[in-house]
């Protein structure tokens, strides 16, 4: 685990004091930078050590065969994995003779510094070479937001005490050597040198290498070019390869003199585009960036981050980690959508290669819902990309004999790349999931111009696959049999109540789009028989409950089946410990289902029914999940387990600044970060938004004393201010002077003109605080404490 | 598909009556011979051409990795697979200068003959080389069921119309090259060059060489030598390389003149035994088929085989085809029992590569229940080889996390090979079914000798399986979650009926065996209370029931899931057409379950009860496993549906005589011509033992006037002939002068001075006959024809 003696808790920076190699791979991950587009691992500058050097392009990926030991018809036969690009980053120095690498000589000094609001990855390195000579290395990083195919990097080399003959290599590297990770052979060799040569120039300040994926035949472009800032002498000179573009910079230094280059980097592809266009593209990148200059760069990303943070931040008073940890997950949430522009946002995002590179319900399910309340156009291009898929989610439902679409549970460009099908295909929920991102978007912004433009085909598609998956029994109950729900620790179910619900909203949503949009819809072939079936099975759909327990079993038969014996079995994560087929027909959850269907689908459960729901899971969920902390988060605070929901808050948004789940190395979850923001404005600030109204319905635990959030909702920016008594609304630049939400289940009215103050509704839990599984209660919180000081940024 | 102009139907042999290049690979299949522990294909002499070589010693099997896109904790990472080990059945001539091979020259005429009665295959061709000269060749070959490490072939070559010089090449040849079948590159390479030469050796008329498996190092010896008989001069030399022996006969022969050859070939193979051990094996396997020279082996064959016929043959009058089909595929279940001695009874036997030669529950629950009414010392061999593997199944259990052992769903050692735990680890049944073969032998032979020598333990550990299994709910009703029955087609559900059923009768037997052996079961730490619980459990069982239709689902809800769309979706087999995920939740069978419980557990059932779910499942089994036919036809009997019945067991019977299922290439389904026998004898004889009795109730349909079987119930040989209107029931050489049977339901004394006859109880059906989906009619049965006659065999 990393303590916070590594990253000090400070509220608008991520700042690592020294540097630890045993944590070198997890700190890459978290000093990560991306704009959705271009993604650049916190690799050193000199190239190594490296935890695993990581520099992506959103989309682009390799394929590689998926092998079964027993196939089965509809099996994916090929994965999408994403491909280490041409690596931009390197700048190896040489003091004298001598490579600066911090393994040798003495790193006297060694600071990184994520700056949230500058956008920027800033290092300070203080060495002394074996042979003495003392540098000081200054080196700041950053990837574009404002200039998609953007990135720079300004490196200042000062001596300190000595005169010396400083060489800097600034180079573009395809195809480094990376660590095997894959046990299959044969997917190491697709990813062993994945990226092979078309074309490569050089002027003496920069250069320009063209490669293409060899199985997925996508090209790209990477360009470096160079401006040196050096009193005296200095030469400056590139060489070019296939693989290997060098620029090679070389002066004197007297003690006090520094050598500043700025590179700046240009990325670009397509598997459409000719080879001259993308080198034109590159060269265009790098171009613009020169035109903007470095100061220009670092201004408009600073420009670019003020604007999201006005519409974005959340303050949170009294609890100095989640202060920090909330602002660093919307930080690196944004970093994975801004620009992705059409590509899908990844679970990793672009900061490692956990899970391929592959997209997930994750994003509609976690990360949108936090992009449409602060960056809606970032969510309205993932859902466009979504949306662009749509033709593959035809042919994977034909080829699985089914109606419409059927979406991927795991992918890059948009074929299904799930090899296991019980927690892959039968999961369909995935398309609910898309179809309610899409309604959320329209609801929240208050702007149907997507929906006309793709949303409206995704919901009818969608509607199409839930018809033919489901069918009505003898008694004219509506079920959907064969599924698997969020939870995977129990698959292939009768009734899932997630899935039913979602699928019968999914069905509601495209019948009121189609009344919404008639002419469209016609279009589409859609008919006032076929809309009324959709609102006849909806309808209909079979909720499974246990009266006897007063609970709703998470599937059909759930709250009869065998309990697991917690007492023997708990060595976590259990699915890396026991087998699926003793997990299956066990009362265990790796996360949360029947809990995020009360979140989601909020109106259709009472009060008492949360309670006792919330009760039942929270004894059987091991949060094996990535994705669950947050969501029991926000129903422990709806139901009035406070302190409890904020453990869980805390556990969701430290989960990689504290390397929770052993696994930050590979990336950093996007879902629990998204989530961390989801937790507090959703759990503490009780947003809901099922029914198409702005709900609010705040209540804090005692560690914090105030919580400050940002919404957008139609054109209005609406500000929350909530403490434990009383909640302040604030509306900004809305279209009309009020706006009317609901607070505490109450409708009010809310002015432009000043602030409206609303006493918090008291709510007392009516069950007491429930157990976790043995060694499974949330990571508790620290004590409070004052907020640390803020260093110079 | 193969026509009964290929194959005559004569009684007891299978003759081809021209060679059809088209159809060589099933053919190879069809004229396997084995012994349970060697195994030949019905290869031609000269080696090629052929559809596939093949050469299997029992329980010889090569590693290889299972690989898996998605991993899980417990699939098995190692697979087994068997291999085409020494060729030993070349014999390749030379007419002159041109070699013998039926694609050049002209084929005259071309005839193979399978004995069912001598246990040989004789072949006859008249061929006409290039060059205009004619030979006669005629060789016939066993494999011994007498010497178990033996077999040999008898190669004539006779000179009809000129002077020819002749060659014979006898060889053994090492990892041939095979048709590469495996989809994985890596899984054929595995099995390319699968032996390793350890050593060779040589003299004048014979070699031996000795190989390893690279993987799983076991070694093997091959031996051959030959005696020479030829009017004149006639030289013979041998060669031996490491992967090759060659005995070369060389003589002249005048019209008329014959050169007679009789190779001897003597296997053996071991995981322990060193080279020196196994040379001497193979060499005294030679050395004793010499010393009973040729005729000394057909004789000992024929002995063997006319012995097995007084216990097992089956007379069908009136059904010709049946009749041969029936001797066809009772020679074959020999032929991969008989001499196996404690290795599996592969689920293709040893007549091909089918399903990696892995042994499934076909052998106890589809083939053991022949052995052990017609060759009991068989199935005991076969249970004391499952028996062999109790530690690999306990510590799956333990791997598992469960009590007791858990019996693998595949396998050739007794290692778990299935790579798909929702048809595989799921299908717990197999434990049940291997209990009851166990109970079942003791049942049959009045032995329990077996009991005590292994069988007690397999029953408490398999009971120990399903306690830790099953669980009670709230209301103390005993479940099983989680499982797969026999259907493949719904799998991971509730309250599988035929499972539930099986696992109680597992507890019961389980209980009772301790009862008889409270010493042993001491020993094994069995406890009166912990049989108290196997006993409670057991009568818990839930057996779902659907009161609104009247028959039983056969899993929790299955009649209440969505029918499957026959109009639209019926390219068969659905498995290879269809999804997993479709096919689970909806009402379609791939082979029979429920069914299947009403015969093996026939008491737990009503007549009516019977009657309605045959009805209802006969509507939506596709029987797209070859297990079904077999089944259905027992049942369809049971309720009074002769007709369908008697077609139904006539596609069990044809399965691999009419290649019905086109895959009779890889081998032929042992299970379905062990179905043949129970399909008649289970079926229109009535046979049942599941409550310990001897239960008989035989009826006809219309195209069978006499049904005449033989049976062993303890020390006693039963014969039963039946007609129409009544049965005879003979019994010879019991222990008493009387045995106590049922009758139709009634208790039987029969006597050994003289026969019983009894009339036929009539059996009207409850239900008219049902329809079965849509292209899933059984195979029609041609109408009645008499009997052709016998050609000298």
């Amino acid at each position: 685990m990393i303590t916070d003696d590594a990253y000090p808790v400070e509220p608008w920076q991520i700042r690592e004091t020294r540097l630890d190699l045993e944590l070198l791979a997890q700190s890459e991950s978290l000093f990560a930078l991306a704009n959705g587009h271009i993604g650049l691992r916190g690799n050193l500058d000199e190239g190594e050590p490296y935890g695993l050097p990581g520099t992506y392009l959103a989309g682009l990926f390799e394929v590689r065969s998926l092998p079964y030991a027993e196939a089965g018809f509809g099996y994916p036969e090929a994965g999408q994995t994403v491909v280490n690009v041409t690596n931009g980053k390197i700048l190896r120095l040489l003091v004298d003779d001598e490579p600066f690498d911090v393994r040798y000589g003495d790193l006297i000094s060694h600071e990184r510094v994520l700056d949230l609001r500058a956008g920027t990855v800033t290092r300070h390195a203080h060495w002394r070479s074996p042979a003495g000579k003392q540098v000081r290395i200054t080196s700041t990083r950053l990837v574009s937001l404002a200039h998609r195919s953007v990135a720079a990097i300004e490196y200042v080399v000062e001596a300190l005490d000595q005169f010396v003959r400083v060489t800097v290599q600034s180079e573009l590297v395809t195809n480094e050597d990376v660590p095997e990770t894959a046990e299959d052979p044969r997917v190491a060799a697709a990813l062993r040198e994945p990226l092979e040569a078309i074309h490569h120039e050089g002027g003496d300040h920069g250069a320009l290498l063209v490669h293409r994926t060899r199985g997925s035949e996508l090209m790209m472009a990477a360009a470096m070019d160079h401006d040196v800032h050096v009193p005296g002498r200095v030469e400056v000179s590139t060489d070019v390869r296939e693989h290997l573009a060098r620029t090679t910079v070389i002066c004197g230094l007297r003690p006090g003199q520094r050598l500043r280059v700025v590179k700046y980097l240009g990325y670009g592809w397509s598997s459409l585009r000719s080879r001259p266009a993308l080198r034109d593209q590159a060269a265009a990148a790098i171009a613009g960036a020169r035109y903007s200059g470095w100061q220009g760069l670092l201004d408009a990303q600073r420009a670019y981050l003020d604007e999201f943070w006005d519409c974005a931040d959340v303050e949170v008073e009294g609890d100095p980690d989640c202060q920090q940890a909330v602002r660093f997950g919307l930080f690196h949430v944004l970093q994975a959508s801004a620009r992705a522009e059409r590509r899908a946002i990844a679970g990793k995002g672009l900061t490692g290669t956990g899970y391929d590179g592959h997209t997930f319900w994750d994003s509609e399910g976690f990360v949108l819902p936090v992009l449409t309340y602060t960056v809606p156009q970032a969510a309205a291009d993932a859902l466009r990309w979504r949306a662009s898929t749509l033709d593959l989610a035809r042919e994977r439902a034909a080829l699985l004999d089914l109606q419409g679409a059927s979406f991927p549970w795991r992918t890059i460009r948009g074929e299904e790349c799930s090899a296991y099908w019980p927690a892959g295909t039968a999961a369909w929920h995935i398309n609910a999931d898309i179809a309610m991102a899409f309604e959320r978007y329209r609801t929240v912004t208050g702007d149907d111009s997507l929906e006309i433009e793709c949303g409206l085909e995704v919901l009818v598609e969608t509607a199409r696959l839930w018809m033919s998956l489901g069918h009505h029994d003898r008694h004219g109950v509506w079920h959907l049999d064969g599924v698997t729900g969020p939870d995977e620790y129990t698959a292939v179910v009768r009734d899932n109540v997630f899935t039913n619900l979602m699928a019968a909203h999914n069905l509601r949503v495209a019948a009121d789009a189609c009344t919404r949009h008639p002419d469209s819809s016609y279009l589409l072939g859609v008919t006032t028989e076929e809309t009324a079936a959709w609102r006849d099975a909806a309808d209909a759909t079979h909720i499974p409950y246990d009266e006897e327990l007063g609970v709703h079993p998470q599937c059909e038969g759930f709250t009869t089946l065998a309990e697991w014996d917690f007492t023997a079995n708990t060595v976590y994560p259990l699915l890396m410990n026991e087998p699926y087929v003793r997990l299956y027909p066990a009362q265990v959850l790796k996360q949360a289902d029947l809990v995020l269907a009360m979140q989601w689908q909020s109106h259709a459960f009472s009060p008492e029914q949360k309670a006792r729901n919330v009760d039942y899971y929270e004894r059987r969920t091991t949060r094996d999940s990535s994705l669950s902390a947050c969501t029991q988060a926000v129903m422990c605070a709806d139901v009035g387990h406070l302190e409890l929901a904020h453990d869980y808050t805390y556990e969701a948004a430290l989960i990689d600044l504290r390397d929770l789940h052993h696994n930050t190395r590979d990336g950093l979850h996007m879902a629990s970060l998204a989530g961390a923001w989801t937790a507090l404005i959703a759990g503490f600030g009780g947003l809901r938004d099922d029914e198409g109204v702005l709900s609010l319905d705040p209540h804090l635990p005692d560690g914090i004393s105030c919580l400050r959030f940002r919404l957008r909702w139609r054109d209005f920016r609406v500000t929350v201010e909530a403490g434990h008594d009383q909640v302040t609304y604030t509306v900004r630049d809305g279209p009309e002077h009020s706006l009317t939400i609901r607070h505490a289940g109450e409708e009010l009215v809310i002015g432009t003109s000043a602030p409206t103050t609303v006493p918090v509704q008291p709510r007392r839990p009516l069950l007491p605080t429930p157990p976790q599984p043995p060694g499974r209660g949330p990571m508790r919180r620290r004590p409070a404490r004052p907020v640390g000081p803020t260093p110079p940024g």
